[in-house]
């Protein structure tokens, strides 16, 4: 866009001569509206620039109340329509008292202690230090945050098939890997130091490692040493990376290294078959350290989106019917709480910002292209379960302050928690069910019976498991109304994925998709935010041109 | 020890023959006084064992205290003679108003904002899960913890020699070398995938590793492959782990990955050349994630014990003479407030945790053997330094929450606060000196010039650095009265050292050494309480062995 202004001058043409419907299709057509987000804040809008206009926003999710924040200060007119009885979708605390509601199942109603730390996400748990929008408007809306432990070298990991399904401890599996791996390189640089003597190709094996990394052989070797804790030999031999059976203490005390991990048993073992989760989960950039959560709950954000926004968010408020008019959109909803249907509001926008696992089952008089669109991606059937545990046996037993153990029974993983440190209770979760089949599973069981597999699966990590945990909360998010799903599960690599991607990209008209899904952030609050700036920038441009 | 009563019998028939110091060195040349602390826990000593018996304590840092509690419980007498003002020693919290005093220069006063997340630990600031018995006494004294964010991938590492002295971020530089090690591996496990074609000797090369590994080459192959985030040819390209240069976003933003770090200039820096420092640090066992750190500051503990313990702690008495006598111990001292000099105390047993540093300018009647090992081990001139930042811009410009950056100038660290997020002051650690050169280096010059060559070499991680810090406070070690240096430098590969540390652990008759350096946790709180732990017991058998 070297030229913007006679673009723009052309744009404003074809819309005075064919309307401003025709003038934004061909400026999708073109690729003038923006469609990536580059920067990581909000765009800047004029100030007043949407006096005047009326925007609905359906969803008061992380997504929707960030785009009727900045349309606010804007001066866009904004009415947020929400399901629920509460702000923010997905971005869910649990706490005593609170009930969740499954399709096809019976309430579960919570029961714990009411401690400040005694709550449970059952949706995001986490956000990375790299997630600029979230954080921005933590630090906005006066959300504190605190670390949260994502890795920790004292927990576990655990594989029926490996190990005699015995739990094996991170930091030896971790640090024995590097070193085996190290030694392995070591024999690749240094060729000399096998048991065979080094052959004419073997020297010439030598020659290409060297000239290949541009170094002297001796550096490149000393670099393996410090890299894998090998021994002058340039051997692994165990190290005290990888922890001690009896610690260094007082006196005469020096410690007593772990045997090394059986590296048979290793290859044998699931933990490194994906490499972003298990052993090497949080080398995974959007694991990595740091890791931050909001103090007492995710649901602290939802709650300071929502009071900044007051009554433009009317709850309770389910969509029957999206239509797009002449001139606009006309939305149907229902007050869930008097049950009186019908009601009708009117915008020249909407912001849509409800799952497609949801909006698939809403009347709209969308493109077909859009319609093919919202049913394209698979929802993730994600769960996740947490009890309260009467006693912190994992820190005064096994001294895990907060992080995750990894198992390959279908609970996958277990996380201590990452405040309350000592307090006499705290809530552990039991379980975060992932994939398509497991997740399935999960989410057709009955929640006592999702919570009593998963006290058999966390035996497997921890012995005597049940013994201190109670009053289970199991949350399967395919059942839960008005999410249907963890979170849509577009396959980029798909071709026809992609199409129906672009195709919402664009809109339908004056109706803008918007959410995680919209984004190559999929799961994550910040994917709801960029996508939130992103949709904000079209829109805007859409009303500029509008007016013109 | 496979008959104690037997053995016990007789040393009590040689206490009753020739006296019970005469028993107790018996008992110590055969090696039947515990010399090493097993248990993380403390000696359980008999309920009211101790009647009667009187201990003076010198010194209220961890270790003293946790000797009075423990010995107190068990009913014993004990006295701290403390030369400061306050409890507990190096464990030592910086906020607005307080005063550093060193020797040979002016006092600094600290000048800071006063919002409880302001403070400076010039000494140990952080506990790893790990460190049992200082943990179980932030439990059982109520010292809230938090999470001490240690390992933060995106800090930066810096040397003057490499990278023209740009500071490389530490996810690439951690995760590009992981690709580089893992394709170097590979390259053994496939010699196929060189260049040249496979020689009849490397095929015998791949079996060999093969055989050593015990496993399918093609397992081991997917295993590299995972650890290192290798293509499908096995070669490390970049990957995601080493983070994006733009990042993945909303739309078609996908993210454009990082370049890979030029392994050449990789090796050419400093980054490993310490295997425990830099990029392999948070690998290293003491430094592993989980790691803790008292809300509001570490002298939380110190004064959690104080509290715990009340009147039986005497501050500002200096101690300056130390007399064993036929009977006991007769301790002379200072009262510092008052300047009245030659106050006696008598006891039956001193514990004596004043460092070596310290104490070997403390008139003694000690054995040679012992004079001797109290002027063995150097002290490490450690040092420390911190600003208060008008502006968090490491959190503003540079999503880093907590965390250390490395460089080889000087400051050798810089700590990003792991609490006060989002606040809008905060304190930054803007050096650690270590090495003997370096802090002796350090503590030579004043405290102005320290902060304004640290504002120097800062300046190398972060452009701009000095223009929001202001009022810096620099603490040398080594000037710091009744501490004379960080912690003792025993170098137990050295035969003397090894000979000097023995003898210290045996004790000078009703005299028992204890703190850190009585420890294989040097420089750790944890050392101070294992030692602590260690002493109790010795004592305990001691007077046992008086009283029969």
């Amino acid at each position: 866009m070297s030229a913007p202004l006679s673009r723009r001058q052309l744009i404003e043409l074809i819309g005075r001569a064919a309307g401003s419907s025709a003038a934004y299709q061909i400026m999708c057509t073109l690729g003038l509206l923006p469609i990536t987000s580059a920067s990581a804040g909000p765009p800047q809008l004029p100030p007043n620039s949407g006096a005047g206009v009326d925007v609905l926003i359906l969803g008061a999710g992380i997504a929707g109340m960030v785009a009727a924040l900045e349309l606010r200060e804007a001066g866009y007119h904004c009415t947020i329509l929400e399901a629920r009885s509460r702000p923010g979708g997905r971005n869910w605390s649990l706490r005593s008292g609170d009930a969740v509601e499954e399709i096809g199942f019976k309430p579960q109603r919570v029961r714990w202690n009411r401690d400040p730390h005694m709550y449970f996400n059952p949706g995001p748990a986490r956000i990375p230090h790299h997630h600029r929008g979230i954080l921005d408007y933590c630090r906005k809306l006066d959300v504190p945050l605190e670390v949260m432990v994502n890795d920790n070298r004292n927990t576990y990991l655990q594989d029926d098939a490996a190990f005699a399904g015995e739990p094996q401890l991170a930091r030896r599996v971790i640090n024995d890997a590097r070193g085996f791996v190290a030694e392995l390189a070591a024999k690749a640089v240094n060729q000399s130091l096998l048991d065979e003597p080094l052959s004419p190709d073997d020297k010439q094996q030598v020659l290409h490692f060297v000239r290949q990394y541009g170094a002297n052989k001796d550096r490149l070797l000393r670099f393996l040493q410090a890299f894998g804790a090998l021994d002058q030999d340039f051997k692994y031999r165990g190290s005290e990376r990888s922890g001690y059976s009896t610690p260094p203490g007082a006196g005469d005390q020096e410690g007593t290294l772990n045997d090394k991990v059986d590296f048979q048993q290793l290859l044998a073992a699931d933990f490194w078959s994906n490499p972003i989760l298990k052993m090497n989960y949080s080398e995974h950039y959007p694991q990595q350290a740091t890791m931050l959560q909001p103090v007492g709950g995710m649901d602290k954000i939802g709650h300071a989106f929502a009071r900044r926004l007051g009554s433009i968010v009317r709850y309770n408020a389910e969509v029957t019917e999206i239509r797009k008019t002449g001139s606009g959109v006309q939305v149907v909803w229902k007050d869930r709480r008097r049950n009186r249907t019908a009601v009708m509001s009117e915008a020249s926008y909407v912001i849509c910002t409800i799952p497609l696992s949801v909006l698939r089952n809403i009347k709209t008089n969308f493109s077909n292209e859009i319609q093919s669109a919202i049913r394209a991606p698979q929802y993730m059937p994600a769960g996740k379960l947490a009890f309260q545990a009467e006693r912190r046996f994992w820190e005064l037993d096994h001294q895990i302050y907060g992080g995750i153990s990894w198992t390959n029974r279908d609970i996958g993983q277990i996380w201590y928690p990452s405040s309350g440190f000592h307090q006499r209770r705290g809530i552990l979760v039991g379980g975060y069910i992932l994939g398509q089949e497991r997740g399935q599973r999960f989410a057709a069981k009955s929640p006592e019976r999702r919570l009593k597999d998963a006290l058999d699966d966390g035996e497997r990590l921890h012995k005597n498991y049940a013994a201190s945990l109670r009053e289970g909360v199991a949350v399967a998010w395919s059942n839960i109304p008005f999410s249907a799903g963890g979170w849509a599960d577009w396959n980029f690599g798909d071709a026809a994925h992609r199409q129906h991607y672009q195709a919402l990209l664009k809109g339908d008209g004056p109706v803008f998709f918007c959410g995680e899904h919209m984004s190559h952030l999929r799961a994550w609050q910040e994917g709801a935010v960029q996508s939130a700036f992103l949709v904000i920038a079209q829109l805007a441009e859409h009303a500029r041109q509008s007016k013109a």
